[in-house]
């Protein structure tokens, strides 16, 4: 299933799309609740069962699928090929960094260059969604009973705030618009292997990123479990999985984001996004 | 005022503590959408005008302060005596980290080593609770006025998993249970300088950290206006400001905490708190 939420800023509704492409009313929020009571299972049943109304969506903006996730977490050089492009060695275990939550948008919203930012660049990837609370989770098998679904994300990041203003990642990664989420989470059970998907993210209409996330070093499984050991995931949870190489902080002439450039992004099953880049 | 949370795990209370020490019940909770609307205005108005019902509150468990914030940020190395200690150079501007926000337990909660640990340490610090979006604040003064109130944090933090593991220093600080706040909000009005107090930690009644917000190399103004341009601070977020000196990391012997301790924080006009640690 493909679930997702439409309508302005903060007036989403949530909606599921039916086999047909119809949009479909969800009674309910798609929000941690949702994931932690069954809403998935729920919905699924509904459309099964019974027809939800449909949603005339013509015109309407898409959000991002998920409403007030309780945090972000990201894995840093989890492709062979991006640890290389930046010139770090691979790490030996998962790179863990956080994201305000509040940078979440929806797939086709601007994204904004910080004030003062000339370093603005963007990372495609694999978004997790969790969907059961995961504390110290033994196995792969385990872990992936705890993942919603799958979306694109765009890990939008300012490499001069990231890497040159004194400590840690995280203050090049939580400026506002910076995690474009969307356009829809598809339930697990539409993604079969999370480790044959391709990704890829033009701008201007010139590819960039072309990586598969057969090339993470660490899988979704072990993400989960690894990161359960160090925190305690919760539904609604989104966990960014790491970027393939070619973001211009490792590309010639490092050609960063400027204002009025188009990026678009791209995963297997996942659908695609659109985002214009403006200015804070 | 004081604002505080009393009752079980997920079913706090919303209560304001008047002059004469009752609990008298909030019929809101005291969340980002409260702060967002003016909820402290009201509370002082219901409390000055009329009389909220008290709450009998003997036995019951005491919150953390602010319902579900949406994010806990944290400056690094903010204090010169703290920077010292830990061999670290004092920062040109403000380190930034992260803390995922269901860290959040009350003040006399347990705190939990996770597994695997041998290095979990204490931080009293200065909690910031934001009570106006903030986003590109120019002033201290604006700054000041987006500051809803204080209150105690503990950014208990493991120092193998922040600085052994592979990168950045959020795995080591978002831990189940890892941030105990409160014992309650003590509202801006009511702090009219927070660069000037004493804050104080015990481990088993041992004093190790005795230090003063006099010492922070960013104040309270200076780290809200700072942050504000690097990310969006909306009401309910937490803001840790730093530690001073005293940590275990920095002791001879590095004492860090065992099963059955006992740690006691306090900060001028903000209260104490009480943990006993346990294991997860």
């Amino acid at each position: 299933m493909k679930l997702l939420r439409v309508g302005p800023v903060g007036r989403e509704r949530p909606v599921v799309m039916d086999e047909a492409g119809n949009l479909r009313v969800i009674s309910e929020e798609i929000d941690g609740t949702f994931f932690a009571s069954g809403g998935v299972a729920r919905v699924r049943e509904a459309l099964e069962s019974g027809t939800p109304p449909v949603l005339d969506a013509g015109g309407l903006r898409v959000g991002a699928p998920v409403a007030r996730p309780g945090k972000i977490v990201c894995i840093g050089l989890n492709y062979r090929d991006h640890a290389e492009e930046t010139g770090a060695t691979p790490p030996a275990e998962p790179v863990v960094f956080m994201k305000a939550a509040n940078t979440v948008v929806g797939p086709y919203d601007e994204v904004l260059i910080p004030r003062g930012s000339v370093k603005t660049d963007w990372e495609v990837e694999l978004a997790v969604v969790i969907g059961e609370t995961a504390r110290y989770v033994e196995t792969h098998e385990e872990a992936l009973a705890k993942v919603a679904g799958y979306a694109i994300s765009n890990d939008v990041s300012e490499r001069e705030f990231q890497l040159e203003r004194g400590g840690q990642w995280d203050k090049g990664k939580s400026c506002e618009t910076f995690n474009p989420l969307g356009p829809w989470l598809v339930t697990a059970d539409e993604i079969p292997d999370p480790q044959d998907l391709g990704l890829r993210l033009w701008v201007d209409g010139e590819p960039y990123q072309n990586g598969s996330t057969k090339n993470m070093i660490f899988g979704v499984a072990e993400v989960v479990r690894y990161l359960s050991r160090f925190m305690v995931l919760e539904p609604g949870d989104i966990i960014n999985t790491g970027t393939p190489a070619g973001v211009a902080l490792g590309l010639p002439g490092t050609p960063y984001l400027r204002e009025g450039q188009v990026m678009e992004l791209e995963i297997d099953g996942l659908g695609r996004q659109r985002q214009t880049v403006g200015r804070a």
